[in-house]
């Protein structure tokens, strides 16, 4: 063929794999992510890809009747934070291995946001949506609303909503937490949380509500704080803990937020003179770096977000393709694990 | 319209903007992101979007001559990284405000991976292209193989590649670090950087040697590691260098990385019985959780991915639209702040 004509039209598939010496189906393979591909087969037909310039053209690709955009809409709180990012992270590797790819947008905790970046997922013909919600409400994510795309939530849930659900072990794990500082022999134990409508932050107390009851104890309410959003206002609520008659001799945080925020007023009192004895041991659900080089011991409620991430995208997928699962909807709740200071 | 009807076909904007007693403009701008609309009247279009069930149809959009898919393709290199994470949250930020999605793939470093990504997001007809590259190779990058589509390579460029570029100030940002311990008397300062293949690793040895020579001081080879990828290479590192018959006084870190895998093997010799002062002064580029209440003092180059995600979407959108920027490709160097250690 000569040059004038291969650059004066798209090449097609079968141009690509007779160029590279495959079939058809390992070019399309390797272009969905290379699953069952050997990496030097692979390497082969991105070479001819390119040399030849071919592109597939997924939008056409999606408007065949019966084929699909290839996209899944993917809608978190704050990218911004690890957890999430590591989140999304393992949404995208699954989705990758079976030749989707992801649309992200942030909510930033919005609720309208969140209402907005779901249609606009829907209007851009989303196989399927992952979402973390923001509010308490599902009514804008019934199945009738979402044209029966399917859904995922991820790390909360929402009263009344029937959809498949991937949590952390948040009771679990704070019941944990709480019993390590039990164990440790406190029983003057605050409770450093985030906002009440937050599903989570419901969760994690509980958790700590039981391992206390388990002692025979109950929270003291004055040792209690909610409202915690950042660290800033987790080292308020800290020194005001601190400052009590009867300070608690030990805290558990329901999130690395307001970790950071005990983490940063002990060090301030500590440098004003204040005795390591004084201060308090530390629970954190939610592990951050440098936890082992803290001043106070720190117990650790661990977890994958990365793993939560590829079981909300394995959840999705069984939903989606020619055959797609019509069981139930399930709710997975991903194990934690408690590692004590030492 | 009796119940039936409304259900049996899709709404048009028209009735939606009826409903919401709006002008369709109103409606499009809302569902576009917002900007100029007052969020009561948001809110009020929000209502009737979901009480007459209506979504745009991005695609059917997309493929009227003259349209767009209104996607943006976005590839880099770790989104489990905090630093990538705000990036993507910056594009994302700017994009949305022009009622552009992103579509989001991570190369994990692996120019086989990156091409591959590229090669599909052309295929489904991006806007544009936003990249932090992994390898030092543009060839699949030129304006040829990419049909024209804008590019926008962030945090890296690439050699003999001509295209929009946004930086952080690399050179400045490690000699200013630099400085800062040269300022504290420090001469023996060591450096602890990523793989030299990496393009930000370079330039951040280059600001290094650049102080040192300020101060007519040359690097010595003894005192620099120029391979730790990881926290646990990093800390090998360090490791290394303190076991010297003349350890450094003081080490600069090109990255968090490599500032945590310092921290790690401090703390484990201060468990050990170490005396503090024999531990180094640290100055590192990234800022880093908790860096203000480590045992010896760490002075930060800070700098703000986010905003650096911002420049790249911005750099990017001037040359969509119906009136591109027609303008050679520019290069953004975004500020960088030393703190230093008090």
């Amino acid at each position: 063929m000569p040059e004038g004509q291969r650059k004066s039209k798209q090449p097609t598939i079968r141009e690509v794999a007779a160029h590279a010496g495959v079939s058809p189906m390992t070019v399309s393979r390797t272009l969905s992510g290379g699953v069952y591909v050997r990496p030097d087969v692979q390497e082969r037909v991105l070479r001819a890809v390119r040399e030849l310039g071919y592109h597939r053209n997924e939008i056409a690709r999606s408007l065949r009747p019966g084929q699909s955009s290839g996209l899944i809409g993917v809608a978190i709180t704050n990218l911004g934070n690890p957890y999430y990012g590591n989140f999304a992270l393992g949404v995208e590797e699954v989705a990758a291995r079976h030749g989707r790819r992801i649309i992200l947008g942030n909510t930033g905790e919005d609720p309208a946001r969140e209402r907005q970046l779901v249609s606009d997922f829907i209007g851009r013909q989303v196989e399927g949506l992952v979402l973390v919600p923001s509010g308490r409400s599902g009514e804008h994510l019934s199945s009738d609303e979402l044209g029966g795309v399917p859904l995922v939530l991820a790390s909360r849930s929402l009263d009344g909503l029937d959809a498949d659900t991937v949590l952390l072990d948040d009771v679990g794990g704070a019941a944990g937490g709480t019993r390590a500082l039990l164990d440790a022999g406190h029983t003057r134990i605050a409770f450093l949380g985030n906002a009440r409508s937050v599903f989570t932050g419901e969760r994690r107390f509980e958790g700590f509500v039981r391992a206390l009851a388990e002692r025979g104890l109950v929270p003291d309410d004055a040792l209690v704080e909610r409202d915690q959003q950042d660290v800033a206002a987790a080292e308020t609520a800290t020194r005001r803990l601190l400052d009590l008659d009867h300070p608690p001799t030990a805290i558990f945080s329901a999130n690395n937020r307001n970790s950071i925020g005990v983490l940063h007023e002990v060090a301030r009192r500590l440098r004003s003179g204040a005795a390591l004895e004084a201060m308090p041991a530390l629970a954190s659900f939610d592990a951050f770096e440098l936890a082992g080089l803290m001043p106070v011991p720190v117990t650790i409620v661990d977890h994958d977000p990365r793993e939560l991430g590829r079981e909300a995208a394995r959840l999705l997928l069984a939903r989606l393709g020619p055959e797609p699962s019509v069981e139930p909807s399930r709710r997975v709740e991903m194990p934690v694990r408690v590692v004590t200071a030492t």
